[in-house]
């Protein structure tokens, strides 16, 4: 895949601050970023937009909001009055959709948080439709269940999608957080058949991942075929960035000009 | 639950040498255990079997066999043979089921292992239909599938289950595995239907997991609705040993007496 179609989230890079992020991608030929909340901090996200721009970058997304899986009533206000708010960030960075992490509650069942899932985007869809921003569902491992996300397998997300019936709800398919479901290509197909495939990022799975959080892999160094998820994407009709999202304490320690060129490698070799 | 319905996996108690936990479970009024292939070590399967029978409990399992996905032939032929001894040791043992953890290798397609799998699986049957020792495949959660297994929900495990149809294979349901999956219940439902339901067992998944191997939750420590998921293994026609079966580095640090009678407390209450 070209750099061109390369689409970097912020929090990859950590240690660089949103404008040496952004010098560095276009330096790298790199197409694409993807604004993390933090990177906006010292900021604000007008002015990233007007830095983005003046990279040459286009903004992929802005990640992210959700979280809206509460037992309490008022904690679900405020999750999505959060939601608003982010919405209005996106839209003044000039990012066309914000990811969500649905959320999860430990202190209820995972139907129950699906259906407060349910009613928090449908809360907050006609600000995402007068601001021009569309919601993409992001099914996260079912190793993130407990707390951070009910909505587990892209089925679910495709069911979430479907059931909202919007032109401004879609997925996001993350190929860490969905690469062992044996149900994965024909569920990547129905997103993009029902034009719901908005978003695609890409990492690796490492055999021995220390951390459930921050050990991902750099594409290529992990089990998950990239390849030929790529194939099933593309036949699914998407033609978006290919997005390299990767939390990892190993690369954040690492000096981040020799991360990026290993990024830039892998992602040039096997995405 | 009753504690007479209580079987503890002997890794549970790892600090316990087999003889002293096999004293202590029979004094805490514990039904039953599954002796893990590592506590044999000084004993031999004979003399396990001797000292459980002096104990007054029963064996319920032998953990664990498998592991016969690999790309490499020669590979694939000596985990078919390990199994064909560790049958052997479970028979001595008087173990009535071995648990297979299934495997996977990082190098290969989950299909690729999954195939393998299903061939080991029948390479090793004519020895436990032999040796009266019944195969239950162990579908485990999908942060294992790198390398641990290819099976990752039960309805994978029912899948491979009814494809090789025969009295000596089913499945071991693992509430730590399977808790996350939204079609658990009809899965258990159809496994028991099967006659495939051969294993069920508890410990619980804390919300700040630390580790992907040793950190489980004891029993009403952590998300997953051990009730709610008993009242379908029993409307599924179960009447086993519920086993309690936990990796904790925390809990192995414990005075193991103190850690004993938290065990009974939570099985008692929570399951």
């Amino acid at each position: 895949m070209e750099l061109n179609r390369c689409c970097i989230h912020s929090i990859t890079n950590k240690p660089w601050k949103l404008d040496e992020a952004l010098d560095k991608y276009a330096r790298a030929g790199i197409g694409g970023v993807s604004v993390w909340q933090s990177s906006l901090e010292g900021f604000g996200a007008k002015k990233a937009a007007s830095l983005v721009k003046e990279a040459g970058l286009e903004v992929v997304s802005y990640v992210r909001g959700g979280f809206f899986a509460h037992p309490s009533g008022a904690e679900r206000q405020k999750a999505v009055d959060t939601n608003k708010r982010q919405l209005e960030e996106a839209a003044e960075l000039g990012a066309p959709l914000i990811v969500l992490v649905c959320g999860a509650s430990p202190e209820q069942s995972l139907d129950a948080s699906r259906e407060q899932i349910r009613a928090g985007i449908e809360a907050i869809l006609p600000e995402a439709e007068s601001l021009n921003v569309r919601l993409a569902i992001e099914p996260l491992h079912p190793m993130y269940a407990a707390d951070r996300s009910a909505i587990n397998t892209l089925g679910q997300a495709n069911d979430m999608a479907e059931k909202i019936q919007s032109d401004f709800v879609g997925v996001a398919v993350d190929v860490y957080h969905l690469w062992w479901d044996e149900h994965l290509k024909q569920e990547i197909l129905r997103c993009g058949k029902n034009g719901n495939l908005l978003a695609y990022h890409v990492c690796d799975w490492k055999t021995q991942t220390a951390d459930l959080l921050n050990d991902r892999g750099l594409m290529g160094e992990g089990c998950i075929d990239l390849k030929l998820i790529r194939s099933w994407v593309e036949e699914a009709g998407f033609q978006g960035f290919h997005e390299v999202e990767i939390f990892s304490n190993h690369y954040w320690q690492m000096d981040q000009d020799i991360y990026l060129e290993k990024i830039t490698q892998a992602f040039l070799k096997s995405c």
